[in-house]
């Protein structure tokens, strides 16, 4: 274990330090004063602590993990907090059974606009995810998941979507949250329209049969992939406003997950960019 | 409301008519005696009413459920039992607020060995999804949805895999667990050769650099696309008994969901012979 480590063993679960650790399953923080989000897991916390975009204000450990977690551990910044109790203790804070032992706290500091985030004079490669009106967190966990491994440069998302900072959204990304560029606020329509004033082609997902089917469309250097609300699917508005694109599907049942239609998406561009 | 229709009302949630519906939560009807598995909510009762596979034992429903349905609960047989309840009273006897009002029993029945459904003298139409180890309810609810909507011919899955009957597989998979064709149990290996030997081409998907990528390979006519544990990935002796095929991904973040990687392997392929 790194001396350097700030080692803190707490045994009063009231202890306010704990704050923002306690009854977690119900809490949303990040909308909250203060903007923080939780991390849970192992695997989280490296991408917390080695790749993550966002600063780390605190770790809540069990005991029990200290030992095995020690090589991880010595990359926790000198003056990060780490508080450590009893595994029942753990418990009580958190309030469920927090097995996995392990929790940080990030901070979310300012979260661009999409308009913001577009105007920034940075080279993006790969394509740009859109969301609109995503509001389950395991879907836009996978999102995230989904763009990582295929690539993207960048997530917008729109004020109707969920934050990606929550506990679960966190979880089911596998920690691309953390680390991929996104912005999130204003009208769906904003969003396409700042995508569409850089430059970008515009390919708004939809099983209607209208829409081009994937495969037939060369794939432009500048893309964005916008994804709607699985049930009603993208409004009227947002498809006008670009490109209507379909995953050609089987005519009796022309319905998948979200997230998976955007994995489809961007795994086709990967592979024709690859190609 | 068609007057055929086998309506009978309960009022004690001990009624013993109702023992396929108690506690439905926990309950894990598919494997005990009598094979039964539970449906809920208006489209997946509909898929068990018009094009499922299974037979259906009893339908139970919130009283403030009959009206609106009354289109749906035409198509009811008239041997079938409707067990109709205040809301209060269904929410006591499934264990938790039932607040779709919707439920059905149906039967299982005999589910064959993937050897016994490939020797089947049926011509079929569109890949095989073989799943191994996939023991995750939404992950399986999730591969049966996406092989219906890729135009999959069937599905195989090794005695490691969940029951596709599971009420959250059913939910997941949007109905496709109740009408499309699939084997269960023997190991792996066993599905394997099963498959191979009736002259199919498998696809074992893995991460793995010396894998194809996907693009490159023609799609055979006779295709089975085949999926291991999220986790771990497929056994090597799967991998090798098999052609090893990967989804190109990015470098740095090669991890998507299982069921997600068989979307875009079957997207992919449908998408081949549509065009």
């Amino acid at each position: 274990m790194g001396s350097l480590m700030h080692l803190i063993p707490v045994t009063d679960p009231a202890d306010p330090r704990l704050a923002a650790y306690t009854s977690i399953r119900e809490k949303d923080l990040t909308s909250g004063h203060g903007g923080r989000f939780i991390v849970e897991g192992k695997v989280t916390l490296e991408t917390l602590l080695t790749r993550s975009r966002f600063a780390v204000e605190s770790l809540f450990l069990a005991e029990s993990r200290l030992a095995p977690l020690a090589d991880l551990l010595a990359k926790v910044p000198a003056d990060v907090p780490v508080y450590t109790a009893p595994q029942d203790i753990m418990d009580q804070v958190a309030g469920f059974p927090m097995h996995r032992g392990v929790l940080a706290c990030g901070l979310k500091g300012d979260i661009p606009l999409p308009g913001e985030f577009i105007s920034e004079d940075k080279p993006r490669s790969g394509p740009l995810l859109l969301l609109s009106d995503i509001s389950n967190h395991d879907n836009t966990g996978a999102c995230f998941r989904n763009a990582a491994a295929f690539g993207a440069g960048g997530l917008l998302l729109d004020e109707r979507c969920c934050d990606p900072l929550y506990r679960k959204a966190i979880r089911v990304s596998s920690g691309a949250s953390l680390f991929l560029p996104y912005a999130h606020g204003g009208t769906g329509l904003d969003m396409v329209n700042a995508v569409l004033n850089a430059g970008y082609t515009v390919w708004a997902m939809t099983p209607r049969a209208e829409a081009q089917p994937m495969q037939s469309l060369p794939v432009p250097d500048k893309l964005a992939i916008l994804l709607g609300a699985e049930g009603p699917g993208l409004p009227d508005a947002l498809i006008a406003a670009a490109e209507p694109v379909r995953i050609p599907m089987s005519a009796g049942f022309d319905s998948i997950n979200v997230a998976t239609a955007g994995a489809i998406a961007l795994a086709h561009v990967f592979g024709e960019k690859q190609g």
